[in-house]
């Protein structure tokens, strides 16, 4: 799949996947002993109707989805994996890879020296924090505060990464050097996760109490979950997000 | 793909997976920020050539996943997932449920009526223990025990489901009427899990110390390991099957 | 700890625990570098009145506990551990072990000789099953069945374990003789979990559509948990017992 | 227990711990229903020598420690809990927090603001890493580039710092602000951890592959270790530091 854009410099790429909404219905089916197979819901009839054929779940397939996700029966939801290539700043991976349940391997600034790609917030997306802690407000600060703090803000990480490229070109260790560079620069990973845990994420992080950034990641990802597990994700957003 | 018979009445089969060696390659190259790609190692030449194009990893990458092997650096083989569908006795799913790391959905036994099929050792199978805790050896018993032992054990276990049909004739619920129902009957089982977590299964039930009985559907998954992920299978082995 | 009889022949027993309300407060304050004390709610005034000060949470403290619950704060739970020590029919241990988030260790048939011990219901837990799965109800069967199913449990499990016998003495396996026995033979393990995955198991486990008989054992569990961390616990039952 | 010091403004304290080599003797031997006490190992005859009575282990259960680490019997050593406190350098937690069986939670830079302390290394700790990925050895960098290194490292640290304030100031959300701040600036964070991923832990991070920052703490915890688990500690160094 190609890259999807996100924020400045960033990107998601579903680099795989094996994640249906059937592997939820025959894994919970088989507490019966019984499996389902899609059914034809649409068929051209034209005389090359064999290639237009349409299947979905039936009608009781996506009613069992739903009483799953309903009642927290959650293990049907983790038969599939999605394995996604993600390019965002050190900041937003501190959040993401608390996500225990899943695989992480990321760009290591030990073993490699990092580009000079820094999150710098859009004018419009620098904000003031209004209330107290587990109720808060964002607005957006006036405009030349804004200004004014990308600006700083550009000019200072690369002026720190300059620093860091002196402190490499002197001998300094990769992974010493970096004690210059500010949490808002670009790395790299891959994440490997299934739909149960991919639904906590959502959960917490496509989530008006999420931070503005992450977010921006966790609606994209949310958007290929919901192509590859349509009924699935229904469920979900039926279910109040709350993740089974 | 089919079913494959073990012991019995049991099977493997694989539902689904999204597992090769080059998402092992390439969850580890991330760390530079690198990608590698399948390289041609084979062209025919004849007029179809195209279809006959054979890919493999470039041999640089295959010293990288005996490397990580070698090293236990274990999370870039969990950006893959295998999707068994597996039938076989209760006292085996009580072993291979105990590995945590993977996902289980089983029949169960509250919900529907299980059929009246157990395990029976083939005569040749029926063994002695010899020795202590740690160092056990087994030995086949005679053929008089061994006939013997597999006849009472297909009238007993059978004369017990008979209870257990009359108990729900009874009216008695079939959460309570599998009482009388041994660790021998068959269940089916959904078993999700990435290479690493394999691996360890593996290494611990395709060994010389496993029980007879769960090693045999241990090898059938070995082989579906073999042939999913070749280059990392051969790590495995070479690495004296210690999972990294 | 002593043990707490449950069922005909099982217990729970504390084993050991580190657990308790402040633990949870303070992982939650350390977001803020912050750290609190318990405070005394009462003081004996009599001469010896040291040893009869009590401490407390303080209400802040409580109040923040149930902020987390309520707002599926879940990893502040996490600080603490339970180890208990189970002796509970294996028909039970199948549904408790498949809580991943914990340890076990449990009786092995294949290494020691196991006791003839079975559950058998009292009359009076000998149910029907009314409904369909998701919405089961229960009701006692009448007492001529009820009466007859407990005696022929007993009589028909008591033979089966004189087959177990029969064949360890015969010099088969004792890991293969077991396959004469039923899953309502009595085992023992070691469990250790900590106060989230407690949660988790208590909502399931200890709940209107739990199978009695692991209710049994759930109970008595809660109560050592609302020994252990009754703020915790309280908020856990005014959140509906939604695990956070 | 009070705080010990690590590297230049760090700590790591026990907060609390529920270990003994005794539990994982019992979780082990309760695969034969079995179970061990401590046994006296001296006797003080003096008058008061009831309180200098000293227990251990018996050598049996020693020798059942370094069977099950030799072995690669890992659940038993998962039946306890050891719950830190740390204080360190984000660069660090970054690695620390990939070790996803434990529980972690940290000072969150979303809720609360940072104070300016930032990891300098001694000068004698600015190290040139010589060799390739996998092979890496470290060598102490020129006296005059190791002073000018941490020079510049809290200087251009601390500025960053400022702006970070400046940023505060003028309205920006402390989640916005912090984009300014350096790897090296220090947070602080619970890990609550069992004895089994505390030696996978320990193998990784005390070790001469490891980081050298990381490494310190590290062997902060592993002195703990020793403390409350002697004879686990001394197993796991004979096998290798090979975690079971």
């Amino acid at each position: 799949m190609t890259e999807i854009k996100v924020l400045d410099h960033g990107f998601v790429r579903l680099d795989g996947s094996l994640a249906d909404d059937l592997s939820v219905v025959n894994s919970a089916r088989v507490s019966f002993a019984q499996r389902s197979e899609l059914v034809v819901i649409e068929t051209d009839d034209d005389e090359y109707g064999t290639y237009a054929t349409k299947f979905d779940l039936s009608d009781k397939d996506k009613g069992l989805i739903s009483y799953l996700m309903r009642n927290k029966h959650g293990t049907p939801f983790e038969h599939n994996v999605f394995r996604f290539h993600v390019k965002a700043p050190i900041f937003i991976f501190r959040e993401w890879q608390r996500h225990r349940i899943g695989s992480f391997n990321e760009w290591s600034a030990r073993y490699s020296k990092l580009e000079p790609e820094f999150y710098t917030p859009r004018y419009e997306n620098v904000r003031s924090q209004i209330g107290k802690p587990g109720a808060y407000e964002f607005e957006p600060v006036d405009s030349e505060v804004s200004s004014q703090f990308s600006l700083e803000l550009y000019n200072k990480n690369h002026a720190m990464f300059q620093m860091y490229e002196w402190a490499i070109d002197k001998g300094v260790a990769k992974e010493q050097a970096r004690l210059f560079l500010p949490v808002s620069i670009y790395s790299q990973m891959y994440w490997t996760v299934n739909a149960r845990s991919l639904m906590n994420f959502l959960s917490l992080r496509n989530s008006e109490h999420a931070m503005f950034e992450i977010r921006e990641y966790a609606k994209v990802v949310e958007q290929i979950f919901i192509e590859k597990m349509p009924v699935t994700a229904e469920a979900f957003v039926k279910n109040n997000r709350v993740a089974p």
